[in-house]
């Protein structure tokens, strides 16, 4: 974690949960307890303040407050992908120059997502208000394809001009709408763009097919799997870790995917606060609940329960 | 427009416009010069801060301007039903606060709108937060249902959970969803609800059906037609003036809405500026305006050019 590593470019990423208070506000506390946790699992860098985060639930301040308490708690910047895309241009500037500041090593930027559908070129127009607007050439851009919840598909079209127009910003995407030959397709027509699968499913493939890796919320719990795939994913053993991390993935999104992950936090911690969530999500019921651990037990993941 | 009018509940609003200014920002005067001529042209209330107004695309900061500018610019509270929901709770809270604390006659609210599918148990959630935190008897608080932007619909279950819970505050909902059937079950399912239309053509139909009247973005060029409707809607001779109104709708809702009734309004006031919009929303081509205005006035719109 020293302050030389050089930005996160490839690997496996966490889409980082973020714990709250029983008042709702960020627990920014165990928040930098869990970025730690997660850097010593082997992610290879933590996707802050995205969908996973609840990032869309919370304030531009809490937001802010969040990017300034990663940076005051020795989280390396370099390490960092915030997500910064809001559906306001001056809030996502406000964001990404935040990101910028704190050395974050890119920022994953969803488009503006209350209007559907919108053109490519005002999609296009709202990335130039932004790139302009935030001027700082250190700015590094991953799109964020995720269509089932923003209603707004990154198009090959959009991607294409925005490489044209800032082929040194705009590096890379992840794709969390878990069609793989949407991922492999980027992969094939925009060399060295770096695609980021956000299904575990897809780790194994999406490295064999030359992506970046995954930036996953089953991350948050499954981190060590991931990472030992990513090591030794151009040899067979990969694969055994590979089936691992997709049988939890495919246990967690049997039930709502969020609650889910704070569920086994809160055993994992010892915390029962790990389940509270911003409405309108909402933690798993007591029900729920035990039979996610059973169907996660049954799969040979273990919760290693806090002493 | 003196301060003692009582609060708006049922007529013809604007969802109004927002102008902004060639750097994007809203253009506070251009606005409240469009509000009060809106109130002038027999608007029994406005809209603003919501769909048509943009207003997802502006900062709370900006949003909070707006309204602070309304009260300074005595547009009277009590003909202001502001839209405040947002995605994030504390944000909500702000701007919904603002607007009990400017006297507006109620708030038209999103219902968080980024996670998608939610349950009805979630939502209750949001709205349980948003109002023991405004914690002010004096709110009015109108649903908006409008899935096609917010992919979170607002159900007949929801209505009757907020209902049972508080009925002195949930008072009625806007629904843009534009099946009709689904306004007339409210009105008959829920006795006292105020049911506004956000479509022009259900104008006089949902005022026969009991309904509150229309909050419709076509009200910016065409409320003094529909105040005509309201004024009249028991008697026949309304009808005409009725197919005028869903003509004009008719004909706008063959472009992209927002950019249509800015280039209306650009035309009307001779203020290019008018055509702006904030990313990723954009302008008319030139075609396009000229086609809008050809059509228009083959239904007998004629725009008033500026002196």
């Amino acid at each position: 974690m020293a302050d030389s590593v050089s930005p996160v470019e490839r690997g496996i990423l966490a889409a980082v949960l973020t714990p709250v208070t029983e008042n709702l506000a960020p627990d920014i506390e165990s928040w930098l307890a869990h970025c730690r946790r997660l850097l010593t699992e082997g992610c290879d860098g933590l996707a802050v303040l995205g969908t996973t985060s609840e990032a869309n639930s919370f304030s531009l301040d809490e937001r802010l407050a969040l990017l300034d308490a990663a940076a005051a708690g020795g989280i390396p910047g370099a390490m960092l992908v915030p997500g910064t895309g809001c559906c306001a241009i001056p809030d996502t500037v406000a964001l990404t120059r935040k990101a910028v500041e704190i050395g974050a090593a890119g920022v994953l930027m969803l488009p503006p997502f209350y209007y559907k559908p919108v053109s490519d070129e005002g999609l296009f127009a709202a990335y130039y208000e932004v790139i302009q607007r935030v001027a700082d050439s250190r700015l590094r851009i991953y799109l964020y394809h995720i269509p089932q919840n923003s209603g707004v598909p990154i198009t090959f079209g959009l991607i294409e001009k925005l490489l044209a127009a800032w082929p040194d910003i705009v590096v890379g995407i992840k794709d969390s709408a878990g069609d793989f030959a949407n991922m492999e397709a980027m992969i094939d027509t925009f060399p060295g763009f770096r695609v980021f699968s956000g299904s575990d499913e897809f780790l194994l493939p999406i490295l064999r097919a030359g992506g970046a890796g995954t930036i996953t919320a089953c991350n948050n719990i499954a981190a060590a799997r991931s990472a030992r795939v990513y090591a030794d994913w151009r040899n067979a053993a990969a694969e055994d870790w590979h089936r691992e991390v997709v049988a939890v993935r495919q246990t967690i999104t049997r039930f709502p995917l969020i609650a889910a992950l704070k569920e086994v936090m809160a055993q994992a911690t010892g915390r029962p606060g790990w389940r509270l969530q911003r409405p309108p999500l909402q933690a798993l019921s007591p029900e729920d609940a035990a039979r996610l651990m059973g169907e996660l037990g049954k799969v040979g993941f273990a919760v290693k329960q806090a002493a």
